[in-house]
Parts: C-alpha cells; sequence; structure tokens
C-alpha cells in the first residue's frame, strides 16, 4: 500500500525547532574513555524543542515500572514539556529511592545545561535492571551532549544510536503534510529489539481487560511542529498506539520501561487544533497513526534474533478483545513461532493455540490461510476446521517469505485484531542465555 | 525427601491382574515393515485389566480437542473400563468426523480382539495433528498388541516406549502401600516432550477461572488393584493432577490430547472404599499423588531440548490464583527462560515478568531467591525489592544445578503456588522449527 505521506529526512529534527545530539559518555562504566571517537556506541541524547511544547505519552502498564517512567507519567499529564533526556546501557528500574533520586537529577541536569525551568524535561532509560545508574557519567554526557545540539539528519542519526541496545540499527522516520494549508511534519525514532509486548497506558494503570500476557523496552520519540493542544495530542497519540506499538511482541516479555513520548511545538503556524475532532485532527491522528506504525513494525523486524515477520490476523471472532487474545496465543506459541523459523505451514499448532487461547474457537468454524505483502489472495490450509485441497508446496512457498500475513478467520461474530509478531530462533535463546563464564564478573544483571 | 511409599519394579503392571503389550504397526507409514525387531521404535499399546475397574480421568481443556478425548469423556463418566488402547504418532486430532469414527473403531477393534463388551475400552493419541489414522496399522497393532500382552517389567517398558513421540525415555513408576492391612499398589507410565503445560479438568470444561494462557501431548496411564469406587477415584485423581500435571510446563502449549486415566481393578481385596474420605481413602490418594509427582516431574526432565529444571515457587499471593498466575508468567517468560539455560541468576527478568503477570505485585515488596534440591537454606538475591549482599558468585553457583528452585515472596498475603520448569534451549528451537527442505513431502503437519 503506497502511503499518503511524504516521507522526508531529519527524523525528530525534521520539524521545525527541533535540535537533538547524541553522545558516549559511558553508561555501561566499561572504562574505555568518552565520546564516541573512540568508536563506542554512544548511550545518552538531548532532543530540545526551541519553544516549550505541548506533550503526550504513554507507559508500560507493568506493575513493575521504572523510575524514568515514575519521573514522566506526572510531568506529561501537566501537558507541557521542552525537551527529553535519554539513556541506554541501564533501565534505572527497580533501584528504589536511590533510582528515582537519580531520573529526578537526570532531568534536573538537563533543565540547568538548557536552561529550562524545572518540570520541562521528560526523562527515558533502557538497558540493565537492577544496577544504579552512574551518575558521574550520565552528567557528563548530558552537559556534552548539550554542546553537540543541531538540526541535521546526522544529529538525528546519532539521537537514534543513543537510545539502541541491543538494537542492530537505528530506527527512524518523518513525514510531511498540510493542515489548513499548513505544511507539517512529523518526526519520530525508536529502540527495541526484546524484551517486547508493549502495554501501554496514559498513566502506566492497567486497563481493567488487559490482554492476558501483555508484556525489551520500547522507546519512542516523536517530534511534530503542529500546533495542537495536550489534550487531543493525548487522544491522538492513545488511538495512534492502540494500532500500532501496542500490537506487536517480540518475545512476549513487557518491559519495565516502555515510553512513548510526543512532543508539539506550534511552530509550523496552522490554526491551532484544540479538540480531537476536525478535519485538521484527523489529517494530524493519521499521520502520527502512521508514524507509529511504521516505527512499530521496523521494532519486530529488528526484533532479537528474528528472521521472519508474521502478521497474525483474526476475524470473525466474538468481539475484538477475543481475537485479540486469540492473535497473541498464536503469536506467542513457542511451537508456532519455531514452525515459523522453520517455513512450516503447521496449521496444527496454530489452532492447537487457538484453542487454549481465551478466545471463544469452534474447531469446525475455524479457517487457517497465508497472505503475501502486496497481495489479497489468501491461500487457505484449513476451511471450517479441515484441511482444503491447496497443494502443500504452495502453502510451503507461503511461509519462506520474510514477511508474510497469517489470517485466521473464527466465523463466531465480528471482532477482529492483528498483532505484528516474530519467529523464535536459535540467535534469540544464544543471546539471551547470558552465559556467565566468570561469576566474579558480577551486576551483569537484569536487562 | 525420602518418599514413604515402597519403590516396585512392574510399572503399569505391578498392581495384580493387569497386563500390557506394545508392539510397532507403522502409524507413521514409513512404509519399513512391521514388527520392532525391525528396530523401529513402538506405536501402539493395550493395558489390560482382567476384571472390569473403576475409572477416572482428566482431560485436556483446549477447546480444540482430539477425537480420542472426546470418546474417553462419556465412557469414563460412566465409571467403569477395563482396557486402554494407545498409539503414537498421530494424534487423530483435528480429523472430523472421519477421526471420530475412527476413534470409536480403534476401541471397537480392542474390545473384540479382547472380547469385552462395547464401551469397555478407552482410547488415547499422541503425534501430528490433522491427520486421518492408518486404521489398516491400527487394527493389524492391536491385533499384534494383544498376541503380546503380559505382566513381566520388560512387558510394561515396551507399552511405556510405545507412548512415546519426541520423548528421549520412557516414564514410569510403581508404589505398594497398605490400606487396612492389605498390600495395594498404583503403577504408571507417562509421556511429554513438547506441547506441555496441561489444564486438565474431569469433562474438558475449562473452569471459570482458568490460570491464564494454560497450555505437548501428555498421556499418563495408571494402574491399581485397589478396590475402589469411580467417585472417589475421580476425587483422588483431581487432586493429585491439580498438584502435579497441572502444574508442570515444558513451552506453555497445552495440547489437544492431554490425557491422565486411572484404572482401579480391587484385586488387592482392600475393604472398597466408597467415599472420598477416611484413612484408607487418604492412604491411597496420597500414594496417587506421589505416583503423578514422579511422573509430572519426569516429563519436565526429559522435556524437548531441557537442559535446567526449576521449581518455581511464589508465596505471599494475594491468593492462590495470583500466585498461581505470577508463577506461570515467570515459568513461560522467554527471558527468564533462556537466563537459566545460561545459567544467570538474573532477577531483573523475573521482577519484569511478575509485573506484567496478572497477580498484584508491589515492587518494594518482592523477595526473589534461589534453593538447592535436599537444602532448606535460600540465597536471596533481592529483599523487599532491594538486591542483598549475598555474593554474585553464589547466587550464579546456585543457578548452575541442573534442579534449583526459584523461590518468590510477593508479601502481600498468603496465596502459594508452584509450576515444574524448564529452561529454553537452542536444541528447543532446533527441533521445533521443522525445516522442510522438499515441500513434496507432503503431511508434515500438526503435532
Amino acid at each position: 500500500m503506497k502511503s499518503k505521506f511524504k516521507s522526508v529526512e531529519g527524523a525528530v529534527v525534521a520539524p521545525l525547532g527541533f535540535r537533538t545530539g547524541g553522545v558516549f559518555c559511558d553508561i555501561k562504566r566499561l572504562g574505555t574513555g568518552k565520546g564516541s571517537d573512540k568508536g563506542q556506541k554512544r548511550d545518552l541524547c538531548l532532543l530540545v524543542s526551541e519553544t516549550p511544547a505541548s506533550v503526550a505519552g504513554l507507559f508500560t502498564t507493568n506493575q513493575i515500572c521504572a523510575a524514568p517512567v515514575k519521573v514522566c507519567v506526572p510531568r506529561v499529564s501537566k501537558g507541557l514539556a521542552q525537551a527529553v533526556v535519554v539513556n541506554s546501557g541501564n533501565a534505572n528500574a527497580c533501584t528504589g529511592r536511590k533510582g528515582m533520586k537519580d531520573a529526578l537529577a537526570m532531568a534536573a541536569l538537563a533543565e540547568e545545561v538548557l536552561g529550562l525551568p524545572e518540570g520541562r524535561v521528560l526523562v527515558a532509560s533502557t538497558g540493565r535492571i537492577g544496577v544504579q545508574l552512574p551518575m558521574t557519567q550520565v552528567g557528563s554526557g548530558i552537559a556534552a551532549a548539550a554542546q553537540v545540539l543541531g538540526t541535521s539528519p546526522e544529529h538525528a542519526a546519532h539521537a537514534a544510536e543513543a537510545i539502541m541496545t541491543s538494537d542492530t540499527r537505528p530506527k527512524t522516520v518523518a513525514v510531511e503534510f498540510r493542515i489548513g494549508g499548513k505544511t507539517v511534519r512529523i518526526g519520530g525514532m525508536c529502540k527495541g529489539a526484546g524484551m517486547i509486548q508493549p502495554g501501554m497506558s496514559p498513566n502506566g494503570a492497567r486497563p481493567a481487560t488487559a490482554p492476558a500476557g501483555l508484556h525489551a523496552t520500547m522507546l519512542c520519540f516523536i517530534t511534530t511542529d503542529a500546533a495542537i493542544a495536550a489534550k487531543p495530542l493525548q487522544s491522538a497519540l492513545n488511538e495512534a498506539v492502540a494500532g500500532s506499538f501496542n500490537r506487536i511482541t517480540v518475545d512476549g516479555d513487557m518491559s519495565t520501561n516502555d515510553t512513548v513520548l510526543v512532543l508539539a511545538n506550534g511552530l509550523a503556524g496552522n490554526t491551532p487544533l484544540k479538540k480531537a475532532s476536525g478535519p485538521g485532527f484527523v489529517a494530524f491522528a493519521e499521520a502520527l497513526r502512521h508514524v507509529c506504525l511504521e516505527l512499530a513494525k521496523m521494532i519486530v523486524r529488528d526484533g532479537e534474533g528474528v528472521h521472519r515477520v508474521v502478521t497474525v490476523r483474526v476475524e470473525g471472532a466474538k468481539s475484538d478483545a477475543e481475537a485479540d487474545s486469540a492473535a497473541r496465543a498464536v503469536a506467542n506459541s513457542l511451537l508456532v513461532k519455531t514452525s515459523w523459523h522453520g517455513g512450516d505451514p503447521n496449521w496444527g499448532r496454530i489452532i492447537d493455540a487457538l484453542g487454549y487461547s481465551p478466545a471463544t474457537v469452534v474447531e469446525d468454524r475455524v479457517d487457517i490461510g497465508y497472505g503475501s505483502a502486496g497481495s489479497k489472495r489468501i491461500l487457505w490450509s484449513l476451511r471450517r476446521g479441515q484441511p482444503t485441497k491447496t497443494p502443500f508446496a504452495d502453502l510451503w512457498k507461503a511461509v519462506q517469505a520474510d514477511e508474510f500475513e497469517l489470517r485466521i478467520r473464527l466465523n463466531l461474530g465480528k471482532g477482529s485484531a492483528f498483532i505484528y509478531a516474530a519467529d523464535l530462533t536459535e540467535e534469540y535463546v544464544d543471546f539471551n542465555k547470558g552465559t556467565i563464564a566468570d561469576p566474579s564478573q558480577a551486576g551483569a544483571l537484569g536487562g
């Protein structure tokens, strides 16, 4: 499907009035010296708006949530912010009172160096759990990042690198569109890789109807020069995340740190969007949804050890919630995920997972088929619970693609849902087993 | 902990009046000839009581349930049976009306060859999903098995082999104890390996409070010469399975075929146990629980690719149901399971999984520690959400063992639960990816 949005360069600094910079400050205390000139991956970035911006955010619903999340929730609720400071290599999660103090200090250091009032800087962290932030390094990193702020695509690339952990590549997008005759831009960057099955809400509170087993840290920072008030901005973000980041899974583990933030500084000069309706809002919401979906898909494609990306689409469930639970059961089944890795069109494992999902499933109603990106045709392997006459070689070919769609029809109602999922590979296991040959190498906990 | 039960030889034929036999009949239609004398793994067995026996059973709560399960549920509910016929290599699941006809025919063939009235034989299958049973082979297998029935440990070993799929070894146990002065025996055999997280109920109906995401086929056949009526037998089995088979997970996938059956023929001559109370019943129930627990642990130890077995024990939850959901979230977390494989005492991943579980968890209440089999001492790595001073090398050493206990205290209430869980290894992924180099090799579906 061709996008209706014009892609532009610059990621988070594509919108007017934003500057960013990423540096290496040795958060993991590798002791290999400072500065990315030594070939170290950047691990801290600043993202700054020229002017105060409307802000909206969504956060992990994990009950164990990191200090930076606890700092952001009340700040975002005030609707106004001007900068974000982010580090990788340390999650500042399960770090107790000292962790909270450090997260606040991290924001305060950025406020000081940027000359902003207290409360105007948001903070995010990703990396090891249970290790205290090295505040000397964080402090020198913030000072260094403030020195290198800029608006070039290279600046954006440095920031996108600085938020990566086990990601193999930076993930960015930016689009341009029009609201009431004015050109508006939205840019974004994100990181993911492992511990990925976000289930975020605006205040981190768990919805009463949380999908069973919501679960790498994903961080996403979005900028826009649209003029939009905080409330409609939050509405647009809620809807965009519900259809993107909250619909992905790499390994089914929900992180303590998942965070999506959007800053809107209004410098595009459109008539300010004050409510969540009207053509201007609709155009903005649609563009934001597009940006979130593109970034979310990048996270799955770059998931730890991922070889194949599969869109699991469930239709005809008794309700959307049942469709979601059915799709997640399939998307997180180890036997289904390993069969995707092997390129095996194994419907037996799929119907097994549907059967133990919380969704209502009736064997002789179930259809299971495969589609390919860019084609509307579905190759059905199972219809009404019975194997079809589709040649096995055709089904086999469909699941050899790097990306394909698994279409499931329960034929019981009108509920539907999709999940962007990934295969499970030996590389994932090898990467995450974290074998420690020398136990004197302490502190290698969490993350 | 030393067992109070005397182990005896003979597995399912240790109790008086039972005969068994296992044969190779080429269920997978390998076309390599018949008979295990050709070095083929046995794939069909009969287990027969001399006299009609009380029967009890539990079955998968997967909504997609195999034909043999559908045949057993009503037969078991009548409380009387005399034999079981079991095949491996084909699950007879998702096989429609023909599958039901075949499951009934399989029982009828056994009834005929054994000279039993209709309805007296129970049936179980395990293996590929979605492939019709090869009834010619099944028929010749039943006839052959009936010819080789016997009561020696070798007979029991052949039967235990015949029910194996990806299991690397047979799993059997038998104990002897006394009821009211009479010696009574209980013997059992089971199979497991992959698609293992049973959640069974007496009629396959899902409990209203099913743990989120209950999920290899496990089959278990238990014999006893105790005299006990069907109702108290079912009560004892319900309680034994709740504390054993329903508390294990290899990969979190619940099968379409999970089945536990117990036949009690009364030949021990004890005063018949007519209700689920009294010292005789208590002794019987305790022995049955012991047999089920030993067999359940064998399934986890022999799970696909399993290197380490971990008992996840959660205490201090708000309720037993919350403790169960917390234990299952930890036991099924890919990041926790891979860290077990690596021998990494990573509490960050554990507390992360607790936080996204449906159970109530408060960060600064959580204790996480490790114990070893045969020792009551727990090495605490986290107390009240804070890392302890336990040397990392000690924690590291605790998780290098082939089996250890992970002790979690939520410190919020009195709920407790345990799950026998396994690590996730590259071998599991490699074994289950089922790569098909030649797609003309059709029919390699399911299972």
